[in-house]
């Protein structure tokens, strides 16, 4: 790693039942150069919730006002309330040097990849559609038809991991993050972000 | 690293002075899924030489022919004989899931870019002008006329580096080859390599 080098953006998705949690959780241990994205919500705080680290939280108009002026990298309703990603947040971590890690549906992930194109994305994707529906099986309580309803709506995720950058498959979380890891490595040398080096050189 | 994964094809250029020998010799036992680029020539061998593992050794007619049936990724003329890098030989050894390390200089970097567009091409950094000056004078017994002249043509060549995928600085031989490391772990990452992947957990 050079001194000089920005951070990035790394927006993962995975259907449910692919052990994301866990291989984001491992890829933490592994990297000091790394920080995990805070969103903005309209909910209010639960107890022993921290403004600025589990959320920001802000007002309706509040918000508003972030969405008017393009400063969330995406934004959606869940349950009545709003969560966005905020570019402020991002970009100061990426000028410090640190990459940001956004755990995000495909939906979100396609709106940062419109409003970001330097966002790396990474796909993470379940060994096998048996594996897949062996880990919904086993986490749920729920009806045959809930549980079909889940893996049909997983595969249909999974089909979208082409227009990811890159697809890594958890057939063990410790090589999945291992590989994310090599990504994030790989992305920082890429020569679009490291000309300065090339002039540092040249009238040195 | 998933079993059906193929190799790449990975072109690593550099200015004489930024220590690439050792940096590949690091990178090679780092991995064992990487054999070195096998040039075709048309030197005669020099004696213990062997055909297929030092270079395919070639007549003048035999190379022509190569050229002629596009099965070169490059060539060029050296004090008066012929080399090359023979695409049959990259893409065996990247079906069978090894990456192909090619160590060549600019213009037949630029000649394997527009052969393959799928090679990974890094560029490899002195971590300055005045180190790439001390291991130029370091090395040589030249003239100061000579090295100025080695020294103008390193930096002529390092400003070539943005035409590179990835640039990696040299400051450390073992820092740099875990660069080109976690580059060639990304590449296999990508998704375009992996759609088959999707397919399987498709209708598995």
């Amino acid at each position: 790693m050079q001194k000089h080098d920005k951070g990035r953006l790394i927006v993962i998705s995975g259907p449910s039942g692919t052990g994301k949690g866990t291989v984001i959780s491992r890829l933490m241990e592994l990297r000091d150069d790394l920080c995990l994205s805070v969103s903005v919500t309209t909910r209010p705080p639960r107890p022993g919730e921290i403004d600025g680290k589990d959320y920001f939280f802000l007002t309706r108009e509040e918000f508003s006002e972030r969405v008017e002026a393009g400063g969330l990298l995406e934004h959606a309703d869940f349950v009545g309330n709003c969560y966005g990603t905020p570019k402020d947040f991002v970009e100061r971590k990426i000028d410090e040097g640190v990459s940001v890690i956004l755990e995000i549906d495909v939906q979100g992930a396609a709106q940062v990849a419109k409003a970001c194109a330097d966002a790396v994305s990474v796909f993470i994707l379940p060994p096998s559609g048996t594996e897949l529906e062996r880990r919904l099986r086993g986490r749920h309580t729920d009806s045959e038809e809930k549980i079909r309803s889940r893996l049909l709506e997983a595969k249909r995720e999974c089909a979208e991991a082409a227009k990811y950058g890159y697809i890594v498959v958890n057939d063990s979380a410790e090589a999945a993050a291992r590989e994310i890891d090599a990504i994030i490595t790989a992305e920082k040398c890429k020569s679009a972000y490291r000309i300065n080096l090339v002039t540092e050189v040249l009238i040195s």
